[in-house]
């Protein structure tokens, strides 16, 4: 995991109490391979971790537990459980009963008729409430104004690249990354791995809430696919380019045209596919297509 | 998706009354690529499909919507709503609405508690009742008897890049496939792709229960990582050898010697790692390995 490296204001912004309850993120087991042969793997962690809000049970969450607190925040954030930062007072995560106690000052908003409207949308390929996302995305209107570059954009996946520690190692997780997008070029300000998408998707939001970072000039990048979750909380998050290196469905990508999303697949070795308001990127890298 | 072509008992089987309500699985997008050329790229399907039992309203399950009957099926069984494929009387699938209207002989066996078990379970990796399914892993036994020869996992692995049409052409999805296993082979039984790993596996356990085939014999396939709900599920339909083109989960792994079930990750091109239970595996293919 990568913390941003940004202090701008630190210290006049607020801050929830937080534990630092990061777990171990990869275990090693033994294997045997196609010759017979004896030998060691890394293995990816995934542990459940039951979400308490002023003592009354949320759910459980299967997670690598790299940034078990930011997770926890960006949750009660993405599902809008909670309105702003300055409403948690503390979140504690602790292993060894597998659960993360958060205090708020007011509650939380709406949790009985969110917990109904559960029923009928979890479920989903993500295991959040979707039918509130969906709710709240006739909402969202993401800056015109800004322009990804072609070079910024291999930038960044290089940039990802060297970050996947976990997945190097272990394999089954996915990276979320953000960054930061301008002339010239882009700065990773948060990477994460989890065993789910959807929570790594969570505790960059997570992370984006408590210091405060604006998503409307930034690139979010994801390792997983483009599924209609992911670009909903892109969209919440008011990042204006998602980019992926896997594929999309049909749903993401019709949400994405919705709220007018740059949205970027199968972004592997400098090769792309664009699939969503062109005006916006910049093809300064374009090279020649060989000819037949 | 493949349907079993073994049709022993057939016509004494019990069987529900189903729709056929299949959906187009993939959908013609416009792209650009790196180098600015206007191209066209298929994207997978992703559909929300809410599913009613009795009337009352469950859950949205988001689905690729090849296989919605079984989906919802294979959904109530692995989450033990439903004892017997006798107890239900018919799943209508009306995506003029997206919905599939479930109705049984008894009800949902211990709905309401299971409901409220759902608030500290769901969110997992999938969007299931996670809690209520390890409180049955205890339970599971697997048979000690069978083996699994290296031939057959090739052959296996084989079979399967062959049916693999969605991803092939749209990516952006997830294969399941249950295969018999005999000394003299294997034969692909069921194969299923959706958006969600959690939804091929149950949509497949949809399929066993409908044609009454017990897992025992069986291999279970997956082009998806092994997290403990995969291995949860493989175990609740019996099926003693898993096997993945991805990697694992730390959970995944410990369930998976708990209960005696073989695991085999990594499985791709006649490479693969064996997590558990060795003596089951039958090294018949093993080449030499290269001297150094």
């Amino acid at each position: 995991m990568l913390q941003s490296t940004r202090q701008v204001d630190a210290k006049s912004r607020y801050r929830p109490q937080l534990t630092e309850s990061a777990r171990p993120s990869t275990f090693e087991v033994a294997t045997l391979d196609e010759h017979g042969a004896v030998g060691r793997a890394f293995v990816a962690g995934e542990h459940p971790l039951t979400v308490y809000v002023d003592k009354r049970e949320i759910l459980t969450l299967m997670t690598l537990g790299a940034a078990p607190e930011a997770l926890v925040l960006g949750y009660l954030r993405n599902q809008r459980l909670v309105d702003s930062i300055e409403d948690i007072v503390a979140v504690q995560v602790d292993w060894d009963v597998n659960a993360a106690s958060v205090y708020t000052k007011n509650g939380l908003i709406n949790l009985d008729e969110k917990m109904a409207h559960r029923t009928k949308t979890t479920g989903c390929g993500s295991g959040t409430v979707f039918g509130d996302l969906m709710a709240n995305i006739d909402d969202v209107q993401l800056p015109l104004d800004g322009r990804l570059k072609q070079s910024t954009l291999y930038a960044l996946a290089e940039l990802v690249r060297k970050y996947e520690t976990i997945y190097k190692q272990a394999g089954a997780v996915h990276g979320c990354a953000l960054a930061s997008n301008s002339e010239t070029g882009c700065e990773l300000l948060y990477f994460v791995e989890d065993v789910g998408r959807h929570n790594a998707v969570d505790a960059i939001a997570g992370m984006m809430w408590l210091d405060g970072v604006d998503g409307g000039d930034k690139i979010f990048y994801t390792t997983g696919r483009l599924t209609s979750e992911m670009v909903i909380k892109a969209a919440q998050m008011g990042v204006p380019f998602l980019v992926s290196r896997s594929g999309l469905t049909q749903m993401g990508y019709e949400i994405a045209k919705q709220v007018g999303m740059t949205m970027i697949g199968r972004a592997v070795n400098k090769h792309f596919l664009l699939f969503n308001d062109p005006g916006r990127f910049v093809f300064d890298a374009a090279v020649a297509k060989a000819s037949p």
